[in-house]
């Protein structure tokens, strides 16, 4: 990894050549949406829904068209975007309950931290769902393990998803509007289908009582969300910034505002995709208004793949039929959906823009979240441990759209079927079915079959075997590539 | 996991009946020895060195000829002996270098740890290598992060090896005859070919300067573990207690005291065997001196399989020539050995007494030391955390000879070629090869095959299938079995 990353920098002096230093350190925003769908934004072909911010975004700077979460649901892909780390190497890392304890060890390099070092200004606006404190995570004290914790300086989040207790924001480990009269219980255990989970007439995963005062107001979730982000960038305009902008929107449940019902063709979740989109739009204005266009690499990106969630609070809330899309499909011509490893799990919208240093256009190349981190570290020239975001490698030429290959291989982790899928270039490699009833090995060659329908594993044993090898070389190297104790050279 | 847990504790009540209830908690002995192979021992076949206080102690206990160690090398495997978890699923878990920090982390779980909350008396004598303090180790102070802290109440210890620094007693912490005015200076990186290696004429790994007052001599290291055992024995006498006596015998150097030179017919590591035998028996008489062999549950094991080290300080030491073994098969009829996962590299000689308790005989029962964690928890009635000892399953009935079955899966981890072997009953599976030049998936059928000389894959094509499933689940469930919040169930 160290090679690759030292390699990767060489190449990166040689490209830009040696009149660009980074003299002047970009600030950095990294808009992370949720559940958004490679076919969710027009500027990736959706037609029954139009986002004129995303696709300015895209028409500005490069859109990638094979860029992947690490796993293709929310905790864990969270997880491997801040640590640099695949989440199935370490402990609870699944889903987060909303009583989980703080699920990042504090010791260890995380992306706010390596760029707070780094001199940046660092906040988090939006949904953190990394788990709060120790657990059972008790909300009427202030938290002290959490973002700040991690390497946000400044932190204005939802504990946990839109549709999991506690309802309330948190500030900078403080809830906001807490009423130490009313203080807050918590029941994880509760089903978002029992009565007790209601908190303003939506289902909840977990019951909470009290906290009356502090409760959000959720179809105002995207506004609150837009404005703090505004507030953060203006504040620290003078010195270099990080903001990690991490929206509610889509996830269930979906609620969005009244000025955005109605404003797509393909229900409730196409006007939840709007109201995200003006999200995007308002963002970048700010940037506009303040003069920082130009010196902010923008990244946008999704947590996982799209879903209809169609047993969730959509259907159970009455806000519309999930079904009825009008023909609007969430992940386009992939197979799959968030938390599987076909490549709906895990290909998402992802646009990366900062005039003058990346490319614009189309790229194709293989990209995988968990090398932000040490790509944005080679990009400030932040020092990587050994051993720190250990499977982050350094991918900048590639994230600026100016090497359009990107990585040889990537890992795709789900929750459920088969846990993880590995991408060779264009090949995709399962070690058994997932959704499917097939248990046996699948490949599929994805330059001619994007949607995985036909499984050529017969037909390649020797690539079937290369793919295997190294995807147990993956789940098996948090050991075997611990640091050794080196030999001294020969003099 | 929990379900096996538990299960298994109703067969325990069924197969001993209710008039043993264990009311007097057994000491523990368990003698840890190091790079015994399967066919080193008189009573597991060998016939050119006689072992015979290991041979009683299998008489009067059970014999396991199908038992494992987790990995193929030292560290990994006690590792996982303390802590019930497959190494490969934490950071830093490969060969501890001299001056590696702590690798158990003392929030959690250990053998130990659990046998002194259940009121143990816990010690341990002999090799550590599990790391010490924070690296790099400053041995110049007393060690605060060490055997204590993850549940020894006494420690006398090698830090690491008989062949890497540094070279001396360590006791609660404290170096024994540690001399302020000759500080210890260690580099790690030194070469054991290195002339700067050698202490006391033997190279080691890593260097060491200072601290000449408290250099061990290498020929009564398995005298002193002998009498530090036995010392704390007669002391906790009167309370149960849990000694893990980690032998130094019969790892390089091998230095067999001048009594032992000799009483081999297979050359220095053959005299080193018996040396090994003679703390056993030193052990052993020990309690039956003190009356305490009635009540103790003796276990005696390996931490991998043997080796002939030939490359090692045997040759470099000139003391005796490492392929002059008379014939002598470290290994007996296994393949493989220390550091591969054939099954000579983790498949050692197992014995259990525990007079009364234990079914004198032997057993073919699939074994791993990954459960005596969860097994002595279970005969001592300590309660497991659910997320704690992962992988180590309560499988105190086959530890006593009483199940016959054991474990249906086991897994093999290997520090270099095929990272991973799996056992299911007595079938084999390596993903790919590993000494081999062959890189296809191997399968080997144990019963009829027991050296793995023949690949059976192309003609078991289901069960390569569900092996390989398996492997695959289990090394990526660290993040996939993290705990799940359950619904409430239907009222």
């Amino acid at each position: 990894m160290k090679e690759k990353r030292a390699c990767r920098y060489g190449l990166l002096i040689l490209l830009l050549g040696a009149s660009v230093s980074f003299a002047k350190k970009p600030n950095i925003l990294l808009i992370y949406t949720d559940d958004v769908g490679f076919g969710d934004l027009s500027c990736y072909g959706a037609t029954k829904v139009s986002t004129p911010n995303c696709d300015k975004l895209a028409a500005e700077g490069v859109r990638f068209t094979d860029a992947h979460t690490v796993a293709a649901t929310c905790t864990p892909s969270r997880y491997s975007l801040l640590t640099g780390r695949y989440a199935f190497r370490d402990r609870g890392t699944g889903i987060a309950s909303p009583v989980d304890g703080l699920i990042i060890d504090p010791n260890k390099t995380t992306l706010p931290g390596m760029l707070r070092d780094a001199g940046y200004a660092t906040g988090i606006v939006g949904k953190w769902h990394l788990g709060l404190g120790t657990k059972p995570t008790n909300y009427n004290e202030p938290i002290t393990r959490g973002p700040k914790e991690v390497g946000f300086d400044y932190s204005w989040i939802i504990p946990a998803t839109g549709d999991r207790v506690p309802c309330v924001w948190m500030e900078d480990g403080h809830i906001v509007n807490y009423d130490p009269n009313d203080p807050i219980t918590i029941d994880p255990t509760v089903n978002r289908r029992s009565k007790e989970s209601l908190i303003k007439g939506i289902p909840r995963i977990g019951s909470m009582k009290g906290g009356v005062a502090a409760l959000w107001t959720d179809d105002e979730i995207s506004f609150v969300i837009a404005d703090k982000s505004c507030g953060f960038i203006e504040k620290n305009k003078d010195v270099p910034w990080f903001l990690y902008m991490s929206t509610h929107s889509i996830h269930v449940p979906r609620v969005p505002n009244e000025i955005f019902v109605g404003k797509s063709d393909c229900g409730v979740r196409g006007d939840a995709l709007v109201e995200m989109d003006w999200q995007v739009g308002r963002i970048l204005a700010q940037l506009d208004k303040l003069g920082l266009a130009e010196n902010t690499l923008v990244i946008f990106s999704s947590d996982n793949g799209g879903t209809l969630d169609s047993n969730g609070p959509d259907l159970v809330h009455g806000c519309g039929d999930p079904d009825a899309t009008n023909g609007h499909v969430p992940n386009g011509v992939l197979n799959g959906k968030k938390g599987n490893v076909f490549e709906g799990g895990t290909r998402v919208p992802t646009i990366a823009r900062w005039p003058g240093h990346v490319a614009p256009g189309e790229s194709a190349a293989l990209m995988s979240q968990v090398d932000l981190l040490a790509s944005l570290a080679a990009l400030v020239g932040a020092p990587l441990p050994a051993e720190e975001a250990f499977d982050s490698q350094d991918q900048l030429v590639a994230w600026l759209g100016k090497d359009l290959q990107g990585r040889e291989f990537i890992l795709e982790q789900s929750n459920s079927g088969t846990p993880f899928g590995l991408r060779y270039r264009e090949w995709k490699y399962l070690p058994y079915g997932g959704d499917k009833t097939d248990s046996s090995e699948m490949l599929f060659n994805l330059g001619q079959d994007i949607g995985e329908q036909n499984n050529v594993a017969a037909a390649h044993p020797e690539k079937v075997e290369q793919m295997r090898k190294k995807l147990i070389e993956i789940l098996g190297e948090t050991q075997l590539r611990a640091p050794k104790v080196k030999n001294k050279k020969k003099k």
